[in-house]
């Protein structure tokens, strides 16, 4: 285990009972392959995740798929600390791939999960983890249908790493790319930016402040369905993760060979946050979100795509905070208060690592 | 960086060029999403997988299936050493992945690749690794589709660990499960175990040996396809890796709960392995193999099929190891040289920890 300050700070107490085991500590024969992996799988894993597919413990799922082109997505949860203000490595993994699906226009339908576990990691964190994870799947309406674990030991990594990987089925008609985006289309966010960062970041260093930022990791996959609802010519959607707001217009403006321009002073932040960043001369729209999408839409249905946002839990604070332009191809352009313009280029080190 | 004595030994090297990039080891910026990462992808990743889907860049791939219903699994990689006699980390984990694709009757199409990177890990090991994940994959004709990389700091893992996800077609007619084992079926193995496990154990610890016992680690499918060509009523498949043939023969005894008879003396084992198994103390039947697979198949096919197998390269040795019996049922019985028979249990410690 690692020495990080704050991992079991935010340690949630779930109230379902922790089924009893053999041990109380993840043990190498728990990814083995044998009868502790056995154990494992039927008193923490099944309970939460068991369904028809998953319970033939088969080496892969096999699925019937509606019509539709498919969708595929994979990602890797690194969080430290594992639990933060707002979520867990558990949330966070489950909402990330649903995510990732979502923002290509799919409806997210099954996930797979990979465990890398430290040898000596408590089980009740482990279920801890699941009892989120079982929470966040149910909640964007996904299943789980395969999964692996792997135990490695002592020191060989830093308690609990999480794969998801999902696939999801993309309607026909539906064609988001970042490559599509027009001249005079608008960039639309669906509220705060940085909220995941700061969390995970002030939860890290036992900052004072940290109780009152939260994580906003969240499944936007039901945001999405209402606002494909109102257009389908939405450009493109993606979720601004590592590297922020900043890092997805300038891969929108590069991918598009169009212009970009931001305006600073529409781009929500809340106080706190921002009041985080400035302490810690970090650039808000440089830091990780977990449940924000960046859309880009059509000038002529882009009050509709936001009135509709708004309505819904995860987008009431949506906002048009730029354009697409025929100047600089390829460049954001960052629109200060003070009417200045500056080039936001894409972030170049790394802050924040093992944000998500 | 761990200290594993021999990680490095079986280096091999690739002729092809290492690309130039701006640092010559893993640095937490190649996660962050922003310059760094670009560069890795552009320079290191993509040259090796380039294909129009992953090169599109978007968060998920969008892709065509063909008719059938879906397959889709998951598998993490921790091996210790990365490389050893006879492959590394990166082939197999498209081997694995593609095989437990093929284990259930299907095609693989698609992979998807989440590296999870430790800072400081020389670039041009990954770059070894990521040549031999293209040769993989072009050899068993799947394409990465999308793929996701963290770094952590030094000392958070143990420099690489590989996650593979894939999607293949189950065709119409196929329906392989542990499940459906019948009274008086045939077992059949594709060859000698134990070569992956004691591989990667006698690498690890520098037994002097270890030279001669090299990895089995192959992409399985062409031969599953050849073998669902003879007989389209094979039960069940299973590549037999963690736990090893013990554990998989167990698996399908309960899965189907029908007993099994293993005939110890028909089991196919290098002299070689054999011998570093007595010295270690280690039990052949338990140790993971990663190129061989177990198809329970109908007693009147079972000539036929071992007879196809054996033309094929990764099915020289395959023979009948056993058959499905109505005693015991849910337990698996060794019959040994002497004419004894002995329950062959489900192992239960990990005598050899990331194996894979």
């Amino acid at each position: 285990m690692s020495d990080s300050k704050n991992s079991d700070k935010a340690f949630p107490g779930f109230s379902c009972p922790m089924p009893i085991l053999n041990h109380d500590t993840v043990q190498l024969a728990h990814g083995s392959g044998g009868k502790l992996s056995a154990e494992l799988l039927d008193k923490l894993f099944l309970p939460r995740f068991g369904n028809d597919t998953l319970n033939r413990l088969e080496d892969q799922a096999v699925l019937e798929m509606p019509e539709g082109r498919l969708a595929f997505t994979t990602d890797s949860f690194v969080v430290d600390p594992i639990f933060f203000p707002g979520g867990n490595i558990g949330d966070l993994a489950i909402n990330g791939t649903v995510n990732d699906l979502a923002m290509g226009g799919a409806k997210p339908l099954y996930l797979s999960v990979g465990f890398i576990l430290e040898e000596g990691l408590p089980l009740e964190m482990l279920h801890a983890i699941l009892l989120s994870m079982e929470e966040a799947a149910w909640g964007a309406g996904v299943k789980i249908v395969t999964g692996d674990t792997k135990v490695v030991p002592r020191g060989s990594c830093d308690k609990i790493f999480i794969n998801t990987s999902g696939i999801g089925v993309v309607p026909d008609g539906i064609n988001l790319s970042a490559s599509g985006l027009k001249v005079d289309d608008r960039i639309i966010l669906s509220g705060t930016i940085a909220d995941h960062g700061m969390a995970v970041m002030t939860s890290r260093e036992g900052l004072s402040f940290q109780a009152d930022i939260e994580s906003d990791t969240a499944a936007l996959n039901s945001l999405v369905e209402d606002m494909l609802l109102v257009s389908r010519d939405i450009r493109a959607m993606r979720d601004p993760t590592r590297g922020g707001l900043a890092a997805t217009l300038n891969e929108f403006a590069r991918s598009s060979a169009r212009g970009i321009v931001l305006e600073q002073d529409k781009v929500p932040v809340n106080r706190k946050v921002q009041g985080a960043c400035e302490i810690l001369g970090i650039d808000p729209l440089t830091v990780a979100n977990e449940g924000k999408l960046v859309a880009v839409v059509p000038a002529s249905v882009a009050d509709d795509v936001v009135d509709t946002m708004r309505h819904h839990p995860l987008g009431r604070e949506a906002v048009v905070i730029g354009k697409v332009v025929k100047d600089h191809p390829g460049v954001v352009a960052l629109k200060t208060g003070l009417g200045v313009s500056q080039i936001l280029d894409m972030p170049v080190g790394e802050q924040l690592p093992r944000i998500c």
